[in-house]
């Protein structure tokens, strides 16, 4: 794999992700400030020429996606219209001479013992260069409705198990974690906390322990929520609204390309 | 309607919009420089509080769009998955508490007449704040398919009329007319040109004559095929792909955000 940064090498369309309505100093800053609460251990961008980055995780990150499609990279319908809708055809807008190929292998409903359940056809045989896992949500929420019987211990334990046969299988693979992440307001009441935080620290430890990107998306919710309710972000809680969705987006690219792992 | 602009009184989700990977040239630039070959007549934001925003058209515009939703404002579903959805996604997410109410009210195979035909239903009885128009080139395809009879000329007449009946019904609507654009593949050849130019033009004129905001979408595609092959933006040379309805919004929106009529 090249190490190339495409970042640096093309000016078309730096244009296309310029958009801003004022401020230019997160254009300048430094990764740490541009990632906010990212662990983000060196400046640059993950994502390189011909790169193949796969989209891990449940129903957000499904996005009711046609899995008939799902071996087509690149193809429109295969990513639904949620985060990784926006973040696929931006980086296809923005490096579109670079074959990048962008999969979405999200499942509904997933807890993290499911995404090892289809690791080896879903991930590992796909050898991605890139992967991005959004991952436990579920987990808590099935427990909650009676549904599954899981702890934060068996979620920390089942996701490192899961990295480490990742690590061992893709050895340069580059990992991106999500932080799972809750809105109150529809399905998330005051059931879900404090229990819920300890999952969200689980993750940042799995980023931390698998030397991976980790994209702070419940710290950017509960900044987006001092400025339109939570259900303009996410209607039930958990699932995002197109608003919520772009603003993913916006936090994952934000991250990614900025720091390298 | 509140003339205020909302782009300078908010901070928060400047980052939402700051993505660029390098040069923050664009962002600071005056609004001809930014808009490229946009019609400009002044610096500003077309969009304030409170807005009724529609986006008219044809299939590029009706993006597979869930019709029976068409009523509901903000619905992710009614949008389609084309570059009304990006725009709507990033103006919900940019002014979370400005109580935008997007439509997208675009029909495959549509031609101006038939926008005409709907206009009261799916224009007048929204009372826009502002309408964004990109139509024409059914137009020109139906014809060179021998399915209608155009000329530039009906073309230009049935636009203005159009167009004089919507500044009659809504005098304070702020009009963006889009630039129709074709890409060399696909269904695109040689028998398009130069006649689907001259319809570029009138679209163009039409901006002129009627105070519009225009966004130069074919500019744009000729500059995006120097980086990558017409396919990778649209595969028939007539429906963007994901990538090119990215680039779209992109250019929508900048022009858009950044002028105002």
């Amino acid at each position: 794999m090249k190490k190339r940064n495409i970042a640096s090498r093309r000016n078309f369309l730096k244009s296309v992700t310029a958009t801003a309505i004022g401020s230019t100093a997160l254009l300048s800053s430094g990764c740490n400030k541009i990632a906010g609460n990212s662990t983000c251990p060196k400046r640059g961008s993950v994502i390189t020429k011909g790169n193949t980055i796969l989209f891990q995780g449940d129903s957000i990150t499904d996005a009711r996606r046609d899995k008939k499609r799902e071996n087509h990279a690149n193809d429109s319908k295969a990513f639904g219209k949620g985060y990784v809708y926006f973040i696929a055809s931006q980086l296809l807008a923005d490096y579109p001479s670079d074959n990048l190929k962008i999969y979405n292998r999200g499942i509904s409903g997933n807890k993290v013992f499911q995404l090892a359940d289809r690791w080896d056809k879903d991930c590992l045989a796909l050898k991605p260069d890139i992967l991005s896992i959004l991952i436990g949500v579920n987990d808590i929420w099935h427990t909650l409705k009676g549904k599954y019987d899981a702890t934060v211990e068996k979620y920390e334990k089942d996701y490192a198990e899961l990295l480490k046969r990742t690590r061992k299988e893709l050895p340069d693979v580059k990992l991106v974690i999500c932080e799972p992440f809750v809105l109150r307001c529809g399905a998330v009441n005051d059931k879900w906390f404090p229990e819920f935080d300890k999952y969200r620290a689980a993750a940042r430890k799995m980023a931390t322990d698998f030397n991976a990107v980790f994209v702070p998306f419940q710290s950017m919710f509960d900044e987006a929520v001092r400025q339109a309710p939570a259900n303009h972000w996410a209607a039930d809680g958990v699932h995002p609204t197109m608003a919520g969705g772009y603003l993913m987006a916006h936090k994952w690219l934000d991250t990614v390309r900025k720091c390298k792992v």
